[in-house]
């Protein structure tokens, strides 16, 4: 069988062409004798990878020069212990909790500080956004924390809160590169790469140049200092040199195909043509009020649990795969990121159609 | 060019039968349609690609029962915090002091707690493992932590110290796989498997049960108590699929050529030869002490800073690239890990045979 349309939540698809050239590629990088697997992170051929992948993002970003671009490990898990670590100089940081993501990092900020949630969604099962344009953001608090696209519930920032002249802090995991993105309105701006930009093991954190300093909690590990990555450019110790090789492969898969605006433009039209078709359905409805959807993981059920089992097997038989909801929503789930081609979505919408017919 | 003997200290050589496969199931894994960098990790797949390198990991090795395997993000730097978090309850720790590595360890425990240096090589250049049969290892310390094999000195412990009842930690990143271990005189071994094991963006750690606990110092990051990823078998949060995958090729390699027996030959008829070649020849020389020499990095020098350059250009020209020694030590220094074969290594002694008559 050939390549399957994977609508999993993350890791998920990738472009084609760049696979692709990593296969071409994988024995001998551009004729040096060696894969990239193999390559140490001290070489001028690995310093043309990080340094052309950091360049190629900035572009495609727009990346002010008062922001640093870091290549981290351990995943947004561990950004939830690193961003209090390093910026809750009075021990005092707001979080919106809008799912099961952000709520995680409020827990553990809660080590460090007092982390309260100066709003929530978990009424209706993270089913919307609350409104952000008037929170209780406390004086001395250090930031306001928010996951700006909620990848289990479906629901997207399609605001920015009002964080009253705090520092906004956010994490863009699941919705990374698939739009254009205002950097200045961020002090520190963080995804892991899995879900739409490249393989597991990475996180990208754009982070203000003046909140990198020494002083972070005692009891920082050094690993965990902004200031000892910013210091070193990603190369304080031994980096996932795979992933930042296959993420610049996207970037210049990003800039070939007319960068975040031309990206943004195809999201919001596969994401009409599923929305549409849910709207009108008898037989699937969508989980998630209607102002806060996510261009990128579209929930839905049938409200009847066989039949939402029975068709994530019948479109895993017809080659779309990885359908089936998180636990805390249930039904189906499909992740439509900037790599799953309009054709895809497509398929799934032609599919589901055929399915209405034959089950209603 | 084809491929060329690649001596790196690491990121380093990979057997190329690893990569082949790794190249054919790049577009479409085994039939099921995408690429396993695209693979969720929480996919029936996966879990088959993460078990399968656990089981074939713990019989390479012979891991017994009370210890956990663990796959990590973040590299050794990590570690070296994640130790004294988990394990210095009574805030105490004696480290031996063998080069560059296992120094920013202990300096990174002393975040933590009264981390002494017992015993160090630093006075001749970390050039040699000092004696450790009856070291001031103190009453009340918490472990007792050495680095097995110095990358960039080239020495290696061939008997582990007395650590007097304590608990023995080993960071083994670059001898690691490289022949048999005994597990149980260890409390911790660990090692980032991007030097002898698989590409970079991984550790694994081996941890005795009675060792994982809740009980950590506090302000420990829940991503660095060993019980996060222990109790989630490293799926805690997403890891580095794409490492664990390759690290999984290797083991099958490795058992499939004899295990870590037959390893350790290898690696031994290999380094007589280089070892061998370095005693007898008038214009090289080694900097170890012949009784503390690594089987896995080997440096030398020729006394002339001009002719260590010229060597390393000519050599890189002749397709033996890498081989230029750590700043730390000078010259040269030939890292030959399980996956360079031994016409690598008689290649570089026939360079160097040469060298050696057109420049002495």
């Amino acid at each position: 069988m050939g390549r399957i349309y994977n609508f999993s939540a993350g890791p998920a698809v990738l472009p084609e062409e760049v696979l692709k050239e990593a296969q071409e590629e994988m024995m001998d990088y551009r004729g040096c004798g060696m894969s990239v697997n193999e390559m140490s992170h001290r070489s001028k051929m690995f310093d043309n990878i990080i340094n052309e992948a950091e360049a190629d993002f900035r572009k495609l970003v727009g990346v002010p020069d008062n922001y640093k671009v870091l290549f981290l490990q351990g995943g947004a898990s561990l950004q939830f212990a690193q961003i209090p670590m390093n910026l809750m100089k009075n021990r005092v940081a707001d979080y919106i909790i809008t799912g099961a993501w952000a709520k995680k990092a409020w827990k553990e900020a809660q080590i460090y500080g007092d982390a309260a949630a100066i709003a929530s969604s978990e009424d209706q099962n993270f089913s919307y956004i609350p409104d952000c344009s008037d929170l209780p953001i406390r004086e001395n608090a250090d930031y306001v924390y928010i996951c700006e696209n909620n990848t289990i519930y479906g629901t997207e920032y399609h605001t920015l809160p009002n964080t009253k002249g705090k520092l906004l802090v956010a994490d863009v995991s699941s919705n990374f590169l698939s739009r254009p993105i205002d950097i200045e309105k961020y002090g520190i701006l963080y995804g892991g790469v899995q879900k739409n930009v490249g393989p597991a093991g990475m996180v990208i954190s754009v982070v203000r140049e003046d909140l990198i300093t020494d002083d972070c909690l005692p009891g920082t590990p050094t690993m965990m200092k902004f200031k000892t990555q910013a210091d070193a450019n990603s190369l304080y110790n031994t980096p996932n040199c795979w992933c930042i090789y296959m993420c610049g492969k996207v970037f210049k898969w990003l800039l070939n195909n007319g960068g975040l605006e031309a990206m943004n433009a195809a999201n919001e039209k596969k994401a009409a043509l599923l929305y549409g078709y849910l709207d009108e359905s008898k037989l699937f409805k969508g989980t998630v009020r209607k102002e806060d959807r996510s261009l990128m993981n579209v929930p839905f059920v049938t409200g009847n649990k066989d039949l939402d089992a029975k068709f994530v097997a019948e479109a895993k038989a017809a080659g779309l795969e990885n359908l089936k909801g998180h636990r805390s929503v249930g039904g189906m789930r499909a992740s439509i990121y900037n790599a799953m081609p309009y054709a895809g979505v497509e398929a799934l919408v032609k599919f589901m159609t055929e399915f209405e017919k034959e089950n209603l």
